[in-house]
């Protein structure tokens, strides 16, 4: 089984960018935990990540071909896109939506996901441990 | 280590009600495998259920006495309790949100949640499998 | 043919509760000519109030097991309860909404209804006669 | 006793126009029974239709001076005539709103009634027997 | 100088029509003196009163080939009709606005006017007497 | 094949009325034009209009006995008639949605059509040339 | 009679500011032509001006000891002032609205009135010939 | 003089839940000390809690047979409940409802309550002391 | 221990302005009674009173130079002064928010309260009562 | 004539994206059918595809060099890029925006189009006969 | 050139006044500061501040006739006042808005100006700095 | 001091787009400008533009590695992009935001801006000095 796990604007920084509320694991770390998770579980990770919205679709329209289902962190692009509902809602594999914060705990604009309605399902608030989950939770609806 | 995991209203139905939305497994058999999946990741798993908002919330209350964390499905008092969320930010354990369904799919009034403010993390839309995501989300923050 | 009728929260003090909105009649004197109006049209009525939501759930939960249908009035839970949207569409008997005064020339906030979508039609504004023809209409639904 | 019941835009079309939602009998059906429902009941029944907001106010000005209540469908004029509603409220005979199908299980628009302040009742959902419990609603209340 | 009075839905039941808001005098009665108050200020005062908004387009349309100017009162139709103000806007003689009640001090669908931006002004609230100073008005706007 | 179009309110003072945004072509000219338009494509062009909400839609509900479709352009209705909206839905012939100016240019009311979602397409802002094309993908759709 | 004509805010820039929407006439011109007015009607007219919220309602309350009613032009104060609408409602002789633009043709913002609903009525768009309609106005309200 | 002090969901926990918002005095505590306030004011003040939205009603609707009046903090039902406004405004006694913490100060939802406009008064933001003063001001409008 | 009393606009009129809302009580009457009242509970109390929403602020500075903390009735500023809130976020003495009438049972605009997030506390509805409440909540703070 | 036909996010995936609302056809053969059409009206047509909200920006303002105008769909841009409309609002060629599906039949958020203000005129509903009107709408506003 | 500085409410407290959001500089030094700084520009410079919204109105209104432009704080009355906007309108010299603090990182209701569409620009967020760069964009908007 | 100008979509149309708002000089011209002018004020200015989100992101994160602070018109992304925002939070270099035109005088929609919130301070309206200021006000906060 094949997995894709793509991270949204900004999450490059992750480890430097205000630690109190994304931890302090970098990107490259926490992208090293999830492949190794996943091969506990019997799948096979891939991790990429991009600033650009019009990347990120390209990415996902992409993963259609390759792999069973995508694990994604929209970041900011979660409530200002439909470009990438669209994509979601396009290709025809599962896709699972986390979020390291609580969003729900912080600005109002930030409670408002365009992406949700379209995906399998939503994880969010547990840290770097969200990733961990939604690869469970993708693998569970793959079965 | 001990878990509760609480129903909110019509729960009680689950396996009768609605199936295409919330699947065919009854509240029972889903309790047990929750018992059982506890067991398994080291936890005493407690399961409740009330259709009543203020039972709910003496339960809540009375957990902080006994247990280390929440699983809590508010259901259809998610998007209309405030005392419930004041229930949950007064206990100082713990609580996760979780919902079988992908509420962001269905109607506009249950996309909001005044419960996920006060809570750790939030998972939905994976069926019963929430729940399993959601003891292993709450193991993972207590510890 | 077995009819439930459920008063909502405060009708247990119609009569007593400003009469010139709901009239002078008692809560048992309504209940007793449903009863005999329900014979007349060959159906048992049986009554019920409760100020309780989460009891008002548990009856209709229950009623599904032993009603053909329900006349209800779900009082100023009409405006803010998604639990008990949720319990009428949770079982598979016809409900009949029905409201003693005109609920639309009244405070703006009485004018929507969660309830209404998930119910077999709206009676409102006939006094205790908004009983008797939701009997009639339940009846005819059934038939 | 005198009633007009007064049909507004498109339910000439009745039988004819989206059965699923709006039944499968014609208006001039429908028209034969309520005369003949409204005999049983001791009341003359006169029918009505037009698809003109402003022939529908014409003749609920003239009903005033000949009937003594009407049964009044608005049709699509239900959300956004005032002129109709100033209407009803100008004449001094009780109105009486029916709508065949569930508004409240329809799109957002239909949930709103300019109409219903100003009437004495509201019945919706029950498909043309809604008219029925109209006039049975009307002769109670001029009773 | 030739001037049209148009009055819009209801206001042929001026005097029988809730006498508290909108006075006793009839409508004959009203035109016979706006006709009497137009010749003293040296103008031809025709008087029509239609309850179709399709009519009123008619007239209005009508009335830039034969008159100097307009005082309307558009009744219900103030607050629901494009079509109308389409009208005066494309009409190229000045129309003013008139209104019996004090349109402010009433339910709040009734502030706002969708005419009102393309007619030369208003005038609300001071009883039958609004179309004496509208007449003035609108003679001193085409002086 | 048979076509209809239908003008709606105001459209009558094409050429007249502020030619700026609806240019200076008659009705009849435009009418004579689209018959001729129609003629080349091989359908049968019929021309009608009127100000009057109630005839509009007796014109739509008689189109479907003798036509193969409509262009129609709703004018002033097109914002606030759910009656209009009713009637298209009612009929099953394709109804295409037509706007000599870009309405989304101008005031923000002009931006919502109630008429659009039963279309089964929508062309706006070619001036006169918006009927051309709308006769055009009318042919189109019923072929 | 006594009547005061109040000018708010900025009127006494009349003349100077933004001639094309409030015209060339100063603020003395204009109370010139007032009191005249108000002569020939057997009215002696009182005019103020202040750019002062407090001083207005200092006047006004002055004003019910001494007038028998008032013209009130709030200017920028009409949209935000709740001070002012209660030192109208607080003195009991009538105050007439009057306002030299059509407000209505303006920003949005100056569409909604906090004054209008306790005023007798309201007068707008005839440049300063509202003031002279509104006197009439008054002297026929206080008759 | 009787005098109810109604506590809502989540004050049982009062010294225990969030005290920089509530304070450090326990539920038993404050009512000791509310006795013997109102003992110095000649009340005799009975103290009650419930988690329950129905709880709540039925001791209300209680209260209005045996007390004077009814001191009531509503809780996280302030906000959300109009079953218990409808419960208040059907008994005759005179409620005043009570706030700790200043809700005007905490989360946009807090500050609009349905309770208010069928109390007697409203007093906030006091600490334990606003029952003091809400005590004070029931025994001052009994008077 | 000083107390500094302000009334804002239209409260001069205490006792002649709508009395069945305000009272009968002047603002002479109610002064006197609040400076005894402030004597038995060993509190100077100085009394002032401005229809100017500048003067007010310019007294609310001043007081923190002379006072222990204000009881302020803000009328018809509540509602829209954000210079007012500011003055007394500026200033570092306790404000009581204080209102005669129940402003929650009033007009929707009267429900919002700028001035609320920045007082210590606030008390409404019990007449001029609501002002020795006010003083006994601010004596209770100051200790 | 020189035609750009540039088509936005997710449009490369045509024929294999949900084809009950798109339609069949791919990309590919929709591009040639295009530059077929546009050939019969003399006009050469070039077609290019982004997912990049800011290389349509690029390829927009690169337009306005070499090409008479450009029929754009702006995919999900439509209804988020302030950027693409400044970018149409800027380069001085006319744009016709045109879309597949009939976007007002489907979500809420679909309804609005930051882009339409600024272009000649829009089409949509007509699946990819769209383009062809829309060719024929732009070299019909460029003669 | 001259150069008016005008300070809104609550500027007078500069330097005592929350010292973490206004910095710790007083008002007399700010403006000795400013006046040293219009020299070196050389602009002479002149300070006023004023509580009042009237009095505000007045200085700009009598600024028009001595000074080349104003640097305007107009604190709390930013997000209120139609009269000051209107004022500044009516005044034909530049008027620049200035903000110590980043209003936009406050509350919400600080994040609408209704002075900013009629003032030449805006600066905001550097603290006392905001003024002299104020003077410098006026100095080169009035050359 | 390093300083980074970041230019966001279609400022690279500057001289050549809308001149009347957005002035006659081009990018290059400007730049030079800006840097000539950054060398008299002792700051090293480089600038960069983009049409991508993506890339502007990109080059934010990066400027954090080599500039001491950034000056930043964001263009039409001002008004939609999280994405942004939470760039600017995530480095800790101050960032100024600037616009050339006063947004404040244009569509509705730009008076929002989701990037103030999370800036150092604003400018706006002053033409390309606008950028001038904000290399001052950025060394300054720097200092």
């Amino acid at each position: 089984m094949k997995i894709l796990v793509l991270h949204g604007p900004n999450l490059n920084l992750l480890g430097t960018r205000e630690p109190e509320i994304y931890g302090a694991m970098t990107l490259d770390d926490l992208n090293a935990r999830l492949i190794e998770e996943g091969k506990k579980m019997g799948a096979e990770v891939t991790c990429k990540q991009s600033n650009h919205e019009g990347a990120l679709i390209d990415i996902l329209q992409d993963a259609r071909l390759w792999t069973d289902g995508v694990i994604f962190n929209p970041g900011g692009y979660t409530h200002t896109s439909v470009a990438l509902r669209d994509a979601i809602a396009a290709i025809e594999i599962p896709v699972v939506e986390v979020h390291i914060s609580n969003v729900y705990a912080r600005e109002e604009f930030r409670h408002k996901s365009l992406i949700s309605p379209v995906c399998a399902g939503k994880i969010s608030g547990f840290g770097w441990y969200s990733y961990v989950l939604g690869i469970q939770a993708l693998i569970e609806s793959i079965r």
